[in-house]
């Protein structure tokens, strides 16, 4: 895939326009045509361009992401965390909340999209995290037996999930330093 | 409603086939037509038993709970805990794992849906687990003021979800004793 054809600004213009459409139709509704239309290019660049729509889902999802994880480093594993929290405001949590919600059911009815995601965005995500727990460890600060190191995906996973199912409500900075806090470094011993 | 027109068994059966018929159509394609189908009643008696289409499935799902979580009281909440778990066997979590995964995306286009699932499957279910909390800072296994404490069903629903979402597998009774002795009692300083 010719990927440079598209200026950096033309390619941000076109991920803009899918996440609105995903925000406004879900991803089942989405079509290459609707993308076409609204950006004003044709399906043909598109597909030449991203192969298809679970790729260009997850690459305008990727792009949305306001910064990586993985460069984040603060010298303590608390510092980290309160770190990651901050890359995104509470508005843009509530507007990812918004698009992630609509995800959840498409990604079990659509495998080539759960897969394109797992690439492009769970597993950079799973590995940026990887890095500064591995951070953590090598400074002494968790021990490299520490039982709950394979578990801190999921109590973060259950923040976002829970506070929406339970609490009815986004998550939100305040609301995350907390639970990092109260939860996930206890959890870990530190 | 009179609901104790139906007996026991003739309820039960009812209830069967409301979750059969979710598992194999979804929340959305479920009719009352269909129900009375399969269960050879008329959509009249359904209305008048259940009121709706929600509180009809709400009160399945309860229904379909092996035990009330309220009931477990074992003298120490690494018991209670480890008891909640063994209530359901693994193929039961697999089967409850698909019903829920249906209704996440049901619930937010329904509100009576999340209304009903709230009052009837939520709460209670929370009632239990608080019930078993309070008897822990009773004991003095965990201080009052423990910050975590307000996070448990937040840890909960995350190895739930993550477990799916992230492994791709559902939960089994293994791997939630693990979680909870890694995550849940340390993070709550037990």
């Amino acid at each position: 895939m010719a990927r440079t054809r598209l200026t950096p600004e033309r390619e941000s213009e076109l991920y803009g326009a899918v996440l609105d459409l995903l925000r406004e139709v879900g991803y089942d509704a989405l079509t290459m045509d609707a993308v076409a239309g609204r950006t004003h290019s044709s399906k043909a660049t598109l597909y030449r361009q991203w192969g298809s729509k679970p790729e260009l889902v997850a690459r305008a999802l990727r792009h949305n992401k306001p910064a990586d994880v993985a460069q984040i480093d603060t010298g303590s594993l608390r510092g980290d965390f309160h770190a990651m929290v901050s890359i995104a405001d509470d508005c843009q949590m509530e507007r990812d909340t918004a698009l992630m919600r609509g995800l959840v059911h498409a990604v079990h009815t659509n495998p080539d999209l759960h897969q394109a995601l797992r690439e492009l965005l769970i597993e950079p995500e799973l590995n940026g995290l990887s890095v500064f727990l591995r951070r953590a460890v090598d400074r002494g600060e968790i021990s490299a037996d520490q039982p709950a190191l394979k578990y801190v995906t999921h109590m973060l996973v259950g923040a976002f999930v829970a506070r929406q199912l339970v609490e009815d409500r986004s998550v939100d900075q305040a609301f995350l330093r907390d639970y990092l806090d109260a939860v996930v470094l206890p959890a870990l011993g530190v």
